[in-house]
Formats: structure tokens, sequence, C-alpha cells
């Protein structure tokens, strides 16, 4: 049993872009996330067919690794497959490649089945994960967590949720925590710095009307890299959980 | 001559769509947008030459008819042609057809260059329009004005412009003011109802960091129609102006 590899092309839009021309991280996310629905179809168990008993995909983390950021009208190729699966996660992996060929994104994903009604996680369906011939295996794989913020360092802003953040799972998309979670970086560190890495945990859903915060605080690490750590919260409920590292862009074109 | 006719095909993401998965207005005119922008670089005369120059596409105004709103997943043909210019103005037109080649959506969209660093319009340059293939022709196209906001039922939100909404012309992307307007309408509206036509004007540019109001009024017109009338404002300048009518959706199901 070999697991499946899907592999599909994506024209970059100017739309996807930022000011820069630089395909945004929710954009990116948002292709990959397109693209392995694109395979549950193919495979014959798409969000259709699990809508009909009352499920749906849900992503709980993941890990992106930017060695070069995609731009407006390039045509990337992004390769994705289920690596393993056990009770209640399936695990799943991402490959982005330019033109050239070149790999320029890889990321691994945590996905778990959402009863849409309930709206609690449920037991993974063999039948449902069959199709992409990925190995069950009991042992929990340990993702790396976030950089935690440092809680006296931290820059706020509020958000109302809007109907165009929720997508068809009645939920906020999670590509919007990522829009979220940038807003708190201003224009002249976003114009300067490159994303190289993006590790993202969703912990509870956010809705319709909701009135989140947006909390960041920037620091070097210990590694000393500097590093954006995010978190959005609703009251004193925390959603999501991220961290971003960046470089400079003048480090990046030496 | 004839007019170029241009043709593109996209592929309708999720993340294109609403919670119905009916595609976005933003989005729907972001797609016009990146085919017109198609043709203007097949025909040699793309954005970044025009950068060069010191020029950018702006565009003033656009009308657009939706039949019918296509949905997540479908492919959607696009084709555009300029229609006419005079000295400050060119007119072009798109027409979106579904994948059984029956015609969703029309609009009309007036054009206009700008001087990137003195943010002001100057004369239509002959040679940029040639390769279109479209008449020069002296008059002035009269295109209805969007219906006016009652003043004394206004609905009003603020936003603050984000990193994410400003495109590369370094103001805020016309696709944004319509997500501004479309979120003035709530959930219910917009759940139980479909947008049939679309016409917005925009007067001065917004920039990143600006605090705007969005402001809407909801009321049938002499038509018997019903209409949500918009406004942006930057202060006490309207930055933008708008009419949507809008049908509920058991009327388009009978």
């Amino acid at each position: 049993m070999t697991n499946q590899i899907f592999e599909s092309e994506h024209q970059i839009n100017y739309y996807e872009c930022d000011a820069n021309q630089q395909l945004t991280i929710s954009m990116l996310v948002n292709i990959m996330m397109q693209v392995s629905g694109e395979q549950s179809y193919v495979l014959g168990v798409g969000d259709e067919e699990l809508a009909k008993e009352g499920l749906a995909w849900i992503v709980l983390q993941y890990a992106v690794d930017i060695k070069q950021i995609p731009k407006a009208h390039q045509t990337i190729k992004i390769t994705t497959q289920a690596s393993s699966y056990n009770k209640l996660f399936c695990y799943r992996e991402f490959k982005v490649y330019d033109e050239a060929g070149t790999l320029c994104v890889t990321a691994k994903s945590t996905f778990a089945l959402l009863d849409s009604e309930k709206r609690k996680m449920v037991r993974i369906h063999d039948e449902i994960v069959e199709p992409f011939q990925a190995p069950f295996s009991k042992k929990l794989i340990r993702t790396p967590k976030p950089e935690k913020i440092k809680e006296d360092e931290v820059v706020e802003n509020e958000y109302r949720v809007r109907y165009l953040d929720i997508d068809s799972n009645l939920h906020v998309n999670n590509s919007k925590y990522l829009d979220w979670a940038i807003d708190t970086l201003d224009y002249d560190f976003l114009t300067t710095h490159t994303l190289t890495h993006l590790n993202i945990k969703f912990e509870k859903e956010v809705y319709y009307g909701n009135q989140i915060k947006s909390q960041m605080s920037l620091f070097q690490n210990e590694a000393g890299q500097l590093v954006s750590a995010h978190r959005i919260k609703t009251g004193d409920v925390i959603n999501s959980e991220a961290s971003m590292t960046w470089e400079k862009k003048e480090e990046l074109n030496r």
C-alpha cells in the first residue's frame, strides 16, 4: 500500500497577492486546502459526500516552511498526500513547486472529522480515509507547538467577524485567522520582512458576529530568529495560537 | 478594425465563495479584473510595461448584471473587450458563461490611466490602447449613477484599512470596497437574498491606515426593487458610492 500522491497546478492571480505582488500566507493556505479538497473529491470522498453523513474535515494545525514565496502570475504545482492516520487525526503533507520545479513550500497539517451538527470531533471512519491509502498508526504525531506570546509586550487589535469570514462549515475559515494575525504587524515591517515559517494551532471555532482579539508580540527567540507570536481570543477563550518566523528581505537577497 | 475579444477560463475555488458556496461579488470582480489584465499582458501592454512609464490602470466604475451567480468548483469562461475610448476614459465589457455556455454575468466598466507618482489621471496614450483595436470616440458614455442612500435610514460600520486591503497600486483594491459594503447587510439578509445588479463608482482612493465608514440604507426603489445603497467615506470625503439590487431566493427558485 502506498500513499496516493495528488498533484494540481494553480496560476497565482493578482488578487491572491499583497502590495508586493507576493502570494499572501492566507491564500497559500487556501490553495493547499483547495488541492486536498480536490484529492478527496477525485477519490470519491469529497466534501459533498461527507456532508451527506453530517461530517466535515476541519484543520487543527499546520506548520509551513517557506523557502521562496510564489509571486503573481506564476504557475505553481502543488502536491499533497495523507501521510498517516489514527483514531482521531489524519496527517497530511503538502509541497509547492515553482515553474522551474524548485521546491518553494513544504507543509505538514493535522485534520480531524467534525460532526457538523454537534460541532464535535468524531472518530476517523476507515471508509473515508481508505481511498487515500495512508497507513493507520496508533502513534500520535507530536507536532511542535507555536512559540508562546510574551505577555508583557502584547500588541492587540479587535475585529468583528464578517459574513465573508464564514465558510461552508459555518465557522470562520482558517485562513482568516492568518489575516487577523498578519494585521497586527505594520506596513513597514511587512514590506521589509519575509515569512519563512508558520506554525498555527486551531483550538476553538469562531462564529459570525463574534468579537475577536488578535494579539501579537515580536521578539528574537533563543535561536536568534525574529519571531511574531500570535493569539486569537474571544473573551477569555483562546481560539488559536500561532507563531511566524521572519527574515529581513536584504538578508534573503544576499 | 474590430475590437479584440479575449477569453479565459477560471475554476472557482472554495475560498472565492461565501458560506452558501456562491462566488462572492468581490471575487467575481477580482476575476474580471484578472482577465482584463491578462489581455493587456498578452497584447504587450501589461501592468509591468505600464509601470515602467509610471502608469497604472484604475477602475472608476462598473455596472454588473448577474443572472446566475457561479458556484464553487464550476469552471467559468470570461470574455472581455475594450469597447471604445476617449481622451480620459477606456470602456470595457465582460461576459461570464457557465460550463453549459449559459450567460451568467454581464458587466460594463470605465477605466482611466493613473500617474502612479502624482496620483492623478492622465490622458489615455494611443499606443497603450491601440493593441485592443477599440474605436476612439469623442463621446463620453453616460453610465447610470448608483442609486442614492436615504440619509435618514443609514446603517454604518467603521473599518481600519488593513495591509492586505492594499494592492500593487498602493491603494485599497476596488474589491475591498465591496467587502465593506456587503458587511453592512446581516447574515439573515445575505443568506436569503441574491444580488442581481451592482453599480459602483470610485471617487477617491483610500490608503493604508485610513479609517473608513461604510454606510448603507435598504429600501424599495420606484420600480419596486429591493435596493441597498452604499457609501464609503473617510471623514467627510466620499470615496465611493454604490447600489445593489437584491431578490429573495424563493423568488429566484420559482
